[in-house]
């Protein structure tokens, strides 16, 4: 644990056990400087992160004070999973899932899309039409197997923000992070080889698993410091554990960034174990935090980590341009490129190149994470306005995607039933499990908040939550 | 057989033996349809299969007659295969090979790509740029899991013309015929099994195979009739063989067309030992004929096959777009899709269904179906000029790619690398076969010929064939 988080937790801890009520100022960013012996701005992030978990408030001109939120509304409850290596089902849910995100008129809460409706992203159609009229025609050629040599050139500078130094040699591009951790899981297991994930987990991840025969063991991840190393450990001493497989920065479905020593601890149980860890960080340059968090990754030092990612969230999933940094796995990999689609589309990729080169991904990822920033605000207070008491929701730092735990009585997916004809639809939790676990969570989208439309979608929602509450 | 086939192979025979002599004027269409009481389109039809043949050639209002070539190179011979399922060996050569064809000034005889530089291809830059300007940013968005439905209608319209009647819900968008080829593989068969194949064999279903851990088993094929019915029944009494994978259509790397009825035997003895066919028809637009030739599909009626093909060959390999008519496997295949890539990019779909509906797919399939014959006689006639005697080619009925057979003691491995320096390179046999069979073969590429570069190049190819036979 760095200053500023050990700072932030000393902090946290008077705030939770009453030292410092509600509504009271803090002590200030200079004191506290003085106090601790650590710079002002080492203060100012555990601020941050104090508020990131609405624990504290600034208020212009005047300091930090004790949030006075009346319900700051509980944490998911961690949970416990089989313990046993499971066999994926879920299949028929996550295709109802993905087939309702297109219906017209649907008001899609339970979705993945970010918002692909701002200004900032006007110069990637510009850049696109720019590849097409190229006279050199080369959106149409076969590119080498590995994806475009400038676009790799440039997400290896991005990935220096996650604090990785790497070769555009180490990368390989995919269509999406979908193909990314296809070949990951591809390149490190054989049929029949169990791989722990965290849990709840991205129902995609897991469909791979069941899709290549391989078999999920969950394992319990706390809503704010991620997957239990602790039960990572125990399940590894237990079972031939092949891979571990989670998205460790701003989780789906949870929105947690792990803290770095446990990423750190993360990766030495792997070095202990000799297994691979695969890393989804598809969100993770939509960190509220600046500087983004670092992945596991950029700790590894023995090739162990395949890190998966695209751009999908950050910038458009229609584009298809996800990557994957396969560390000592590079020739299965490429392999498993091959067989799988052997190239991905060029077009894409070039534009991409252009709106990079030309700064505007940086200038739409501040966009975007302000706005999902404030969005979360606004969504959780929707939902705790009209929610029943006693719902449970996640604290997100990062992307656009909330955790909601509601009663333990009410089905999620009789509460999609029951929504179909209102035309809303939310993510039932039980996807995200692969034994079916969550049926009494859901997971809502709030990269683009529409005050009349999502604020009367939440409304409604509750309410059908408050009747399946009051009828069982 | 049809009547045209029929009247082809009467005539054919008679030439073969010698009744009508080199050179000789062949009875009138008029005479031969009185005499065989057939119509004058059909007498035509099969004088322009005798042409594909090179047995008659037209002269312009004359008629036609046997033709003079003086050798009519002899045909590649039917290869002795291993009788027995094999594990897939040739990744690094097939990595050597993909690799080498983006090698600047490079003269790569061995790719696998058409010519992109047509005018006919213009109207898809313009359709790229329009989609990418469109307002309601389309492109950006995930598409449903299937792909674009107009798309989808496209591609079932256009597969009339194979004989087929689908319907656009019975197709799924791939990322080019190789995420096709995958899912289908994945759709029908588990770690272990064995999948029967023509051979030669495109190296790309065979590394598939070899990526889920299947094992291929070679089935002898004839260079004008294609995989021989009669070894495959043999083959399917003795092993449990799970399905077959084969190009009937402007076969890679032979360039044949099966004929309709051995099509349908195919097809009857798939049904008799109910194994699936996984029917690659990458090349079938490309076939000289017109009409193109019927599918396998198209004759199938209770689903046992999976079509897969792309638009990389007859448009642009680039747009990675593809598709798979997955018949009564779709469920299965539509996981696949998921698990492998999610979604394909949306734009160069949209893009396509731009440039078919405008016309241009039709017009351009003319142009290059007329570029890819003529080149065809003249990268013949090259090899025949400049190649030792005795060499054995092919005789393509479509595509752009010619199969040449050199003495056994040559090793086109040990050509390519003599070639190199010369910065010139062929696809060798051996990739061709999962057993490492044809090493004395090799293909090259006709798509476009520049009669300066390409007609030097075979001729330094031809000049080092020779030098090998010499020097042993
Ligand atoms: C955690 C996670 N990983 C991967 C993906 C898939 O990303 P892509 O659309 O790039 O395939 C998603 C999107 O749903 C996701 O939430
Ligand atoms: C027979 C055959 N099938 C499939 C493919 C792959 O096509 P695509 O580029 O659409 O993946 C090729 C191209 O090399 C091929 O020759």
């Amino acid at each position: 644990m760095n200053r500023y988080e050990h700072l932030a937790q000393v902090l946290g801890e008077r705030i939770e056990q009453g030292l410092y009520p509600a509504g009271q100022r803090l002590p200030s960013v200079r004191t506290l400087s003085t106090e601790h012996g650590v710079s002002v701005s080492t203060v100012q992030q555990a601020y941050r992160s104090l508020e990131d978990r609405y624990l504290v408030e600034a208020r212009p001109k005047s300091g930090y004070f004790v949030s006075t939120r009346k319900h700051l509304a509980a944490l998911p409850a961690v949970c416990r999973t089989p313990q046993r290596p499971v066999d994926i089902s879920q299949w028929d849910l996550v295709m109802g899932q993905i087939t309702s995100r297109v219906i017209p008129g649907m008001v899609a809460l339970g979705g993945g899309t970010p918002d692909l409706t701002l200004t900032s992203l006007r110069p990637l159609n510009r850049a696109m039409a720019r590849v097409a009229q190229r006279t050199d025609n080369s959106m149409l050629y076969y590119d080498i197997i590995e994806g475009s040599k400038e676009l790799r050139d440039q997400i290896a500078r991005l990935m220096i923000d996650s604090g990785s130094h790497i070769d555009a040699e180490n990368l390989v591009i995919t269509t999406g992070c979908h193909e990314a951790l296809s070949i990951a899981i591809r390149s490190v297991c054989e049929v029949g080889d169990i791989v722990a994930v965290d849990s709840p987990s991205f129902h995609g991840a897991m469909q791979t698993l069941k899709g290549f025969g391989m078999k999920a063991l969950e394992i319990p991840t706390d809503p704010i410091t991620g997957i239990s190393i602790e039960a990572l450990e125990l399940a590894l001493e237990q079972w031939p554990i092949k891979a571990i497989q989670l998205t460790p920065t701003c989780n789906n479905p949870l929105g947690y960034n792990m803290p770095d020593d446990r990423k750190k601890a993360l990766l030495r149980l792997a070095q202990c174990y000799d297994i691979a860890i695969i890393e989804d960080d598809v969100y993770g340059d939509l960190a509220y935090q600046y500087p983004r968090p670092a992945t596991i990754y950029s700790f590894d030092d023995d090739g162990r980590v395949l890190l998966c990612s695209s751009f999908s969230k950050t910038v458009a999933p229609g584009l298809r341009v996800g990557w994957i940094a396969p560390g000592r796995y590079r020739d299965r990999a490429i392999h498993m490129k091959y067989i799988s689609t052997g190239n991905t589309a060029t077009q894409p990729q070039l534009a991409m190149v252009d709106f990079i080169e030309e700064g505007h991904y940086q200038a739409h990822l501040r966009r975007v994470r302000n706005q999902y920033q404030q969005n979360l605000c606004v969504m959780t207070n929707w939902v705790m306005q009209y929610f029943p008491q006693g719902v449970r929701v996640s604290r997100p730092q990062g992307g656009f995607l909330l955790w909601i735990e509601l009663d333990e009585k009410i089905d999620t997916q009789r509460l999609n039933r029951i929504l179909e004809p209102e035309k809303i639809q939310i993510a039932v939790g039980s996807i995200f499990s692969a034994s079916g676990k969550y049926r009494n969570c859901m997971r809502i989208n709030y990269a683009r908040l529409d005050e009349n439309i999502d604020q009367q979608a939440i409304k409604r929602v509750g309410e059908r939550v408050h009747q399946l509450m009051e009828n069982g």
